[in-house]
């Protein structure tokens, strides 16, 4: 069977980005949703930012729902750009800067995200991308 | 009686709509809506963006509400353009680039709208188109 | 692999389901959902009821979210049972009378849910029950 | 210094609660939230029911917010009740049934809360409360 976001998968992604934080030295929220774009798992890091556990659940969304890294986003929704003015039409769950990533199973196919906020957002991205390799 | 949008007129734009999708090799999520903006047929094809979905509906929405294709909003809600922000004053229901369009009864008065989403802004503008047409 | 709720097999659902509220002598809105409650189709029969659009999709979500017919929940809702006050915990995406259905796989997991609504909640549930033994 | 919900001792919770859930076979979903009614973790056990997500987060807020558990809520809430239509008055974030029980420090302060949801209303309490009695 294909890999799947079960809760196993994603405590052992939250594991790897916990990890990644620390060493970074920057308290940080994580969130991990599976291919219907629902949470499966979602920690918060003591004394990280407050709005980062909202940002760091849409990250994982909208790199689900996009099925792109969410850094990719961000020169498509600038003035000019092609998908200007998205943010408004998809009601305020879309996150158009580093720090979401897809997770892909073995034929990469997009079967979840993971998110990441409470650092800068080169921060984000690395740690992110960590948890997305573990997966 | 004028033409109107009946749930046969739409079934048939998206049989349209979803041939030009395969041909195209993109899939999508289709949605038509009547000239009181209200939701008559919408489809998702299998392995479509999870996020296309709403997109798909808010374009036909925005098309039918503005009386223009979608496209035509592009250049309206740019910085210091004459609608730039109309988005937020609209709730979260407006979409600002290509791949809406207004369906049309013999005498031009617009009925209705179809809205694509899944695939390039241009990609989803020529589904949308090819639907329209067939109305 | 397991029965899913593609495309195909929505328009199917749907078809049978339009027959039936013909044969009923009653249109209809039609919603048929995933198993990750993302809506797949839906259509609305010409004259439904407008407000039965929003209706038929919130019972195909509520099926898929309880793993139960919407009707099972009629009873808990009720002042003084179990689940008394849970719309208003729900963010008003839920419906608690009948005429939404689990659409269930070989092994009898609920893998997505057909809701109707347009007519009484009798004939808006037995729509739903032929749709829903159509997959 | 006073015992407050850190990440460390909201994963002990959930740890707690995982184990006495697959004690009753029953897959749920547990929330911990602080003393400002901020998510700490959350996790989703595999096949636990999708609506359990949402109510688990709120049943946490609840018991944060009203320092009580919440099936002390239920009678609050009846037709003729003193609290009757305050779920309505909340917004939408408020879980009237048990399953939430707050987290209490040495001096009894409510410093958080956890919320459980996935089971009968009866599993929910006896996982939460597991939970709690771990803090």
């Amino acid at each position: 069977m294909a890999k799947q976001v079960t809760l196993e998968a994603a405590e052992r992604i939250i594991e790897v980005c916990k990890r990644k934080a620390e060493e970074l030295g920057q308290p940080m929220c994580i969130a991990v949703v599976d291919g219907g774009a629902n949470l499966v798992a979602f920690v918060r890091m003591d004394d990280s930012l407050l709005v980062a556990a909202d940002i760091a659940v849409k990250k994982a969304l909208t790199a689900t729902e996009f099925r792109m890294d969410t850094r990719q986003l961000t020169s498509l929704v600038q003035p000019g750009a092609p998908l200007y003015g998205i943010e408004a039409a998809t009601g305020g769950r879309l996150v158009v800067f580093g720090g979401g990533t897809p997770l892909t199973d073995e034929d990469g196919r997009v079967v979840g995200g993971v998110g990441v906020s409470g650092g800068s957002v080169e921060q984000d991205q690395e740690v992110a991308a960590a948890g997305a390799a573990a997966f």
